[in-house]
């Protein structure tokens, strides 16, 4: 195991109704005048943001707010948040809905206290002081209510780029089930393959003998397996979307994660195609992650043939250990497609003759230089055959 | 799933040579003047206090000492401590030890600042303040380096109380899996079982469907399971020892419970134990589960199958569900005594006749109305009982 430190401060408030404490949250945590930062549609419709405002105003904390976060966070409202927080002297942040409002309310709250532009902080400056945030999430999915990152996309050449820094580290999150009921199916289906691509992502390692955070990353891909049907099925149930709701904090706040190296190159690969194609981020990955599994398979076929039979229920084939692997990433296959998701790169609109333009943005864009690293390195040649794989 | 809050702001650096950072992580967490608590023996014999202490010179943070923490760490050295610190005028207390040390360190730590008894906090005061406190871990087991609890014996009647508040949870804890390599193995053993006690106790639940805590749970007792036989058999397997210890932090810290009800009367059961023989913790509570799974077994047969099943690897009788559940707790005992644990009265010095006191204490010390109350609340009849099942 290599020599890590881990650090999750975030207060996590979960269960039925507990947006009503969203000002209360706030005041403990240091609120004086809150920006609102959401998307749009559902938050509206659905009645939560009156829930939140009025939660606000019970507290006697004032606030002003930026909606319009679209899927895939740009720059743009990022820049807009940044004038209105200094405007307006705001001291806190407060993101409802889901990854992308919360990674939009990060990147606010860094902007706002820096001299320069943030994206800065997306071109690997690293993030040393923001404003706080709490979150009250929508879907479970990107795990961003319990993690350090950021991801936004710049207009300007369509990049997307991540930022992390303990300081935009969520100061509460408030994560109600019940939020996530009225999400169409695809969108629970997304979130669900992103979580299981964050645990995938580290559970493809290059360091030996880390039973614990294997043990710990199989169990939440178990119960992915096991919730993420039942919820497609029945889009009420509390407690598969209970379940999966922890499961998608726990499997993106590193514990799972801690002490060893780390893939991400299925996330970097997707990212290119959610960025042009302007995809749902868990669908691009349920289209890049069995290319990318079976492409890099041999480099540890014991590793694959684990998980397989672990989390698949895969028979191990002693004699033919590649078998079984193989057997677990179509099993990921047949299971992504159950619930509704792509597997090729028409259900998402993306082209072929796009692939030398994805591929040179992907290995060459933003200071790269012809590859990517992870559990594999990946040059040009790779990153084609994979996006290949995936027509 | 119940609603829950969930809070685990502990700072952990983890890996070799980490007790080397203590003075600086003092420093990071406010700390100006240090009580350095710690047992005895082993810590100083080999060369860690000194290690610390350059460490604490090279921040130039002055500190005082006071060792002689005892197992079951005793009220008589709390009260000496809080004196000690009121005198010194000290702000930050850095023990050095195992689950004891770090407990006798969170009961100064809130008495030095509150102005009545320190034994309060033990008899069901909330604690609201405390002095930081920062653990360097000698031992993989009782979990305190990232919990809010902690367990004192009063000399006065030998009784073994507990008390929790997120104001005594450590700022930070350094866990180098090398400073255990040099523990006995019958020390080693009782935190092997003690971390499963922590699982156990969470996943003995009334709750329904909670199906991500209870793979969490299943996979530290696989790690367990796993790890556990290794580092007995190679005391200086250093990637064993690693995996035990993150095991044992996750296992207490609660991100494997939250949401549901828990268990606990195996820990109240063996408290008495450990209270009045002195026993290791971990041994009286490998005397002490098999009894109480086996008398608890028919309030949730399925409960008891499943575990067996997913993490002791026993066939499912479909037809004699309570079949399976019974082979599983022999697999634990099976483990237990491979490992080296008791699993009888004699072998930790009880006695029989001691029954009557033990249960009266039990169910009736400390504003006990006659029970216990957990997975199955259990009178003084039932816990007679039990304690007899372990002669």
């Amino acid at each position: 195991m290599n020599n890590f430190t881990f650090y999750s401060p975030t207060y996590f408030a979960f269960g039925k109704e507990t947006e009503n404490q969203a000002g209360q949250y706030v005041r403990q945590f240091g609120g004086s005048k809150v920006l609102l930062h959401y998307g749009g549609g559902s938050v509206i419709r659905s009645g939560l943001l009156d829930r939140v405002k009025k939660s606000l105003d019970n507290a006697q904390i004032p606030f002003v707010e930026l909606g319009g976060v679209k899927p895939n966070p740009r720059s743009g409202l990022v820049y807009e948040g940044i004038d209105l927080c200094r405007k307006e002297n705001v001291d806190f942040i407060l993101a409802v809905g889901g990854g992308s409002t919360i990674d939009s309310a990060k990147a606010i709250a860094a902007g706002t206290v820096y001299d320069g532009d943030f994206w800065d902080f997306y071109s690997g400056k690293p993030i040393e002081k923001a404003l706080p945030v709490g979150t009250i999430l929508t879907i479970a999915a990107a795990g961003s209510e319990g993690s350090p990152d950021s991801v936004i996309t710049k207009e300007e050449g369509m990049l997307k780029r991540g930022a992390s820094g303990n300081a935009i580290r969520p100061k509460f999150s408030i994560l109600n089930p019940e939020l996530t009921q009225t999400l169409p199916a695809y969108q629970t289906a997304a979130g669900i393959t992103d979580i299981m691509a964050h645990l995938y992502e580290r559970y493809l390692t290059n360091t030996k003998e880390v039973e614990v955070t294997d043990r710990l990353i199989e169990a939440l891909l178990l119960t992915m397996v096991h919730e993420g049907p039942r919820v497609i099925a029945d889009p009420d149930n509390y407690e598969a979307r209970a379940n999966i709701m922890w499961a998608g904090m726990m499997a993106h706040n590193n514990s799972c994660g801690v002490g060893r190296s780390q893939d991400w190159n299925s996330h970097n690969i997707e990212h290119e195609l959610s960025a042009l194609y302007d995809c749902a981020h868990g669908a691009g990955l349920a289209i890049t992650m069995p290319a990318v599994f079976s492409y890099v398979m041999d480099h540890d076929v014991m590793r694959f043939a684990k998980v397989a039979v672990r989390v698949w229920g895969c028979q191990m084939d002693f004699d033919h250990p590649e078998v079984t692997a193989k057997a677990g990433i179509e099993a990921f296959k047949t299971f992504l497609k159950a619930i509704g998701m792509p597997l090729t790169f028409a259900e998402i609109g993306a082209k072929e003759e796009d692939i030398p333009k994805l591929v040179d943005t992907l290995c060459n864009g933003n200071g790269g230089n012809g590859s990517i690293s992870g559990f594999v390195t990946l040059n040009e040649d790779d990153c084609t055959k994979i996006y290949k794989m995936m027509l």
